[in-house]
């Protein structure tokens, strides 16, 4: 190697370690996620409301990989009241579970209950119905309880572990801190704290919002 | 005054002073009280949308001494969406003022701006329908910034002032603590915590909540 390319080199190492300091995350924040009302179906009940062997229509990826939001959308229906222009995400589930917001359940005329993602038993049941029918679930209404999605390895970064609840800190004129956010840590997640739209805009967070984590 | 006198004078007063023990509030708990949107109304913007010399029918006294909610209803529109059944508040006051939620910014298409009621100053305006007619205000659309109204005893007994912002912890399975909570202390206040139903969602909080300040 010549004086020239050995100057090349480290001008390159340089400029790369630059760019990866740049691009770095500050290690304490955690970008948020806010989730509207939505529902993810079972093939059984998307059957039921949308026609027999129905495939749903990828609209946009959600940033959890695998995960997209559908051109489909359904109706909910509770005893007091209904809710047009639920927007149904993919892939199917094995469970039909759907995910409102606290104010929704007053609408509806069914109780909320905060509960993380799959954890359905003794919830409320709720009338779907589409296009070419409905469904009423015996269970599945739920209020997602707040949560953060991250690999092992921010976990570790983090000093926590899957299933414990933290709480988080939010900055800002409308900030504060919200406890009892549950900790998701697997292989198959982005890092991401999920809250709802009333949590969101109770605390002023937008799209770009990032939090971070006090235990 | 005879012995059986003198035993009946102690144990009524010790069973009053019970009573008055049961009786008395816990003296660090506030009661919540939980504001969805609604709207003041000038007497001449009344004129306008309701016609001339319009005289609001009270429905219901609130929480604050001589504020009411009213039978009458608006209409509220932005450049990007209209909101309908926007309840009226009584009594009227000189400018007229709106009280939407973060999340009825979006719909309506205009920048939520937190405020304390009255600092309107550079807010949004907005366009106000009713039965007989509209304005279109340049001013008044606001997002009512927490607070607290209490009585310069509450405040002393709270050991804060007039015009300060506190931390408010809320407890429960949704609990947190919410900064940046104005005290509003003056000897026309009832003791409550107003949070909009978005705040009072997100943190679980119902009709009969109660929070506690954090200095």
């Amino acid at each position: 190697m010549d004086k020239c390319e050995a100057v090349l080199k480290l001008l390159l190492e340089a400029v790369q370690s630059g760019v990866t300091a740049e691009n770095q995350p500050n290690s304490n924040e955690i970008p948020v996620g806010v989730s509207n009302r939505h529902i993810h179906l079972s093939q059984a009940d998307l059957n039921a409301i949308f026609g027999e062997g129905y495939q749903l229509t990828k609209m946009k990826d959600l940033s959890q990989p695998g995960q997209y939001a559908c051109k489909e959308t359904v109706t909910i229906c509770g005893p007091k009241g209904a809710i047009e222009k639920v927007r149904v995400l993919g892939p199917v589930r094995s469970k039909t579970q759907v995910e409102v917001l606290t104010g929704d359940c007053f609408k509806l005329g069914a109780p909320a209950q905060a509960r993380l993602s799959g954890d359905l038993s003794g919830t409320p049941g709720i009338t779907v119905i589409g296009p070419r029918g409905s469904v009423q679930t015996t269970e599945g209404l739920i209020v997602a309880q707040r949560h953060i999605h991250m690999t092992p390895a921010d976990a570790q970064r983090f000093g926590v572990q899957d299933g414990q609840t933290v709480c988080i800190k939010v900055e800002g004129p409308k900030g504060g801190m919200y406890s009892n956010v549950a900790v998701r840590a697997n292989d198959t997640s982005a890092l991401e704290c999920h809250l709802d739209t009333e949590e969101a805009n109770a605390m002023g967070l937008g799209s770009s919002a990032k939090i971070t984590i006090i235990k």
